[in-house]
């Protein structure tokens, strides 16, 4: 299951923006994009600014920007300016003629999904309205990984179940991973650690969207676990945590899990790559990255 | 594509309640249960009234109680005492050695399509905690439909897309069915005139689990669409309404399709036969049952 080189950056080269899903907040964004131009040649689809109900303009508008940078031969890295809902709308309209290389993460993980299935490395990351707000090392991780560098490990919180385990890094946010299962843009998580993060999710969402994957057989042959935030995802006044019924869960798979990665919705943002090899050491709770974009 | 005829009651037959899902008031269930004594010799699981964090006992024991009435043979009808979440958890672990009757609605869905898959009708209708605040002439018509008999039609409150059709209702629950998509307990849809209802589920959710079905192929075939109530499923302050968008969704199908039925988490839930083959009048609002149970 090896999974192809991708687009890399370098200074001074052009990176598209799009808005595939929700609509976002200027200033956010704004603050962002300062971010990404004191390096790169930012470019904004024009679309980027619409709104339609809970949708960053209509279907059309964010699936023709999205297009036409995938288009643009000399365009080789697109990030996405926020999540929120609406990538996996378009998904069956994009067409490809070559790979190009996806930055994102929370709904992005709709397009990540979709180039797992492909066998195309992504980037797990920072979206724009994030990227002003996040502290310097994750935008200096993030511009090595859009570099195409191997970065450090990263360390994660807690050990769910020890062991090692080495595999391509798949999957994404949870509630995206679960409403794409039975689709073609399903990839398959044989042979990989996976990777789950999510927001505002009750637990017993949680464990819906986990039995979900299970019934579905989705979670066969997967090697490893590793676990990002958890964001609001509590139970107002329960006995439980979301962190307590993910152990649970994801121990019920007997394969290494390491929680509490610095990766999600939360304060920091760690860019990771997907369908990059990792090495996951659950017992020292650390996630190793054996290969980059490249 | 023809659903098998069901184990139907008569006055003073036994009737199982069983919890499989999540824990309940207990007096919104007592209140039920006379409701049900009234007519029919009822034995409540006495795993019914545990509770474990949001399920109504551990998997074990709901799997427990809900197999021993499968196993009955003297029993053909088990009612859930409430929805909530977790019937799904248990299908794994279910064997069936004859077909019983199952009747309950929202979470109870996960039964329902699993019902469905193998060809087997069953009730969509109140649960035991909803029954003692129903109104008479649902409480009469379950009573109706529990006893084999077809039911007079119900009458919608939208045309949302005018037509006539005819087929299996199947169906339930949206968020069920949209948990359920790829795994061997979904049904086909092909054929089926698709029942739809849900409750505390925002627009954007809607949406992607509507727009999940429709990746995954799930909505090839159907015929017709009956939408129920979708109780607090609005978004605060949003210049559109769950209605509309579920207008929007549906109406891509270009079959008929009827809102407002009756059914679901409001203030009358009016049973339906599921897997019965019935008359979609989406022009003139009716939706008539042509089979019963059995």
């Amino acid at each position: 299951m090896s999974f192809s080189a991708m687009p890399v950056l370098s200074p001074g080269s052009r990176l598209g923006v799009v808005a595939p899903s929700g609509p976002f907040d200027r200033e956010r964004f704004e603050k962002g994009l300062a971010v990404l131009a004191g390096r790169y040649r930012v470019e904004v689809a024009p679309e980027a600014g619409e709104t339609f109900r809970y949708l960053a303009g209509s279907d059309e508008s964010r699936a023709r920007a999205l297009q036409r940078c995938l288009d643009d031969a000399e365009l080789g890295t697109i990030i996405a300016a926020r999540g929120g809902y609406g990538a996996m709308r378009l998904l069956e309209s994009l067409t490809f003629k070559r790979a190009a290389t996806v930055v994102g993460f929370s709904d992005i993980t709709a397009l990540h999904l979709a180039w797992q299935a492909r066998r195309w490395r992504s980037v797990h990351g920072p979206v724009v309205t994030q990227l002003g707000t996040q502290p310097a090392d994750v935008v200096a991780r993030t511009f090595e990984v859009l570099e195409g560098r191997r970065v450090a490990p990263l360390m994660g919180a807690d050990t769910v179940t020890p062991g090692q385990a080495e595999g391509a890094l798949v999957g994404g946010n949870l509630s995206l991973l679960a409403s794409l299962v039975g689709t073609r843009f399903m990839p398959s998580l044989s042979g990989a650690v996976l990777l789950l993060e999510d927001v505002g999710e009750r637990p017993y969402r949680i464990d819906r969207m986990w039995t979900h994957l299970k019934l579905a057989g989705a979670l066969e042959g997967v090697v490893g676990v590793v676990l990002g935030e958890f964001t609001d995802c509590e139970e107002k006044g329960a006995s439980f945590t979301s962190a307590q019924l993910l152990s649970e869960l994801t121990g019920t798979l007997g394969v290494p899990v390491l929680a509490g990665l610095p990766i999600g919705h939360g304060a920091v943002n760690q860019p990771v790559v997907l369908g990059a090899r990792v090495r996951l050491d659950a017992s020292n709770k650390r996630l190793e990255c054996l290969e980059g974009l490249a």
